[in-house]
């Protein structure tokens, strides 16, 4: 990893700006921050500066003025988001967490969530929304926990299988159908697992939601 | 179709409540409206009042009084939404338009967009959000449009093939993969078709967004 970057690295991207204390508290202890193009304006409001900014820049409003490393890149190809994990997954950095990716767009937050799938082996993401944490496993993984926390579950593939422990509804070898069927889950304790057969999102509540 | 029920029938869903003139005026315009469970309280303060409510029931603030028709449903393998639907499709009812399906709750914004290829060929289901209208097609279709309109196109299966006319950005016979690459199109005209081999989401935009 370069020396210059600090961690922990986060990526802000530009849906939502984060509300909720949790990934409010990650931004501003983040070692190195990377703004994907126009979350850069959000950022400035709360008189943080970013460490590297990437997008096709166009978005940016022209008063801002920026010392840091800027990455201009106008491929038609793929987002600003895509583009950023390149550019962290070419510096060698192995863990990112992702803030303001879901949120106003609906098609980039479908995208976006499904970006975990297209990094997963390559860039340890960890997505914190206002409501959750999101992260993308393969074979059986544990989690910390607390009784009541909302656990959702969503496969790529309906091929692939799960099993699960201490969730209040158990899954044995199951496939997920319809996409519900992992929905609002809840853990039973302070911990539980998950075993995927497949790539699988893991969202876990930051809060116990009626 | 009952003939108790009137069209257009919209169905309120728990999300984020429309903010948008267009979901806003469907709402209002609706000859049926069917809420799931604490939907209700948001038609409420609009002082709109709902023909069904369905789901558990344990939402609804209990000082509302209700008269029409309430179906109480607690099985827990699927959601308000997805029993809403199975009873539209029960009383033979071939079209709704879905609001407040999206926001807050990642989760359900992922799976409510879901829902729309586990409906696709059940129930014709128009998802009005406040940034975009979502359908889900197979084979060919064509849109009325205007140039500049944003489009989104994803699918389920990576191995679906998709051809487009009069789109910024062209597809021929060609998969989505990564995800990114069907978002954020353009319309380039008065209409544009969409064909796909599989069920696809096509997201169009209310308006114009830089």
């Amino acid at each position: 990893m370069n020396k210059s970057f600090k961690f922990p690295v986060v990526i802000l991207a530009n849906g939502s700006f984060p509300s909720n204390p949790l990934p409010l508290q990650q931004l501003e202890s983040a070692g190195t921050v990377i703004c994907t193009d126009g979350a850069v304006n959000s950022l400035a409001q709360l008189k943080l500066i970013p460490h590297v900014i990437i997008g096709d820049m166009d978005s940016i409003d022209p008063r801002y003025e920026f010392n840091g490393i800027k990455i201009q890149d106008k491929n038609p190809e793929n987002s600003d988001l895509e583009k950023a994990l390149d550019w962290v997954e070419m510096n060698d950095i192995k863990e990112v967490t992702l803030l303001g990716a879901t949120g106003f767009r609906e098609d980039m937050t479908l995208a976006n969530l499904y970006i975990l799938f297209d990094y997963y082996g390559k860039v340890s993401i960890k997505l914190i929304t206002d409501h959750y944490t999101v992260t993308c496993h393969k074979g059986k993984q544990s989690f910390t926990s607390f009784p009541g926390e909302d656990v959702s579950l969503f496969t790529q593939e309906v091929s692939t299988l799960v099993s699960t422990t201490a969730l209040k509804y158990q899954l044995e070898d199951s496939a997920i159908v319809p996409p519900q069927k992992g929905i609002s889950n809840q853990s039973m304790g302070s911990t539980f697992s998950v075993e995927s057969s497949g790539p699988i999102l893991v969202f876990r509540g930051h809060t116990q939601e009626d």
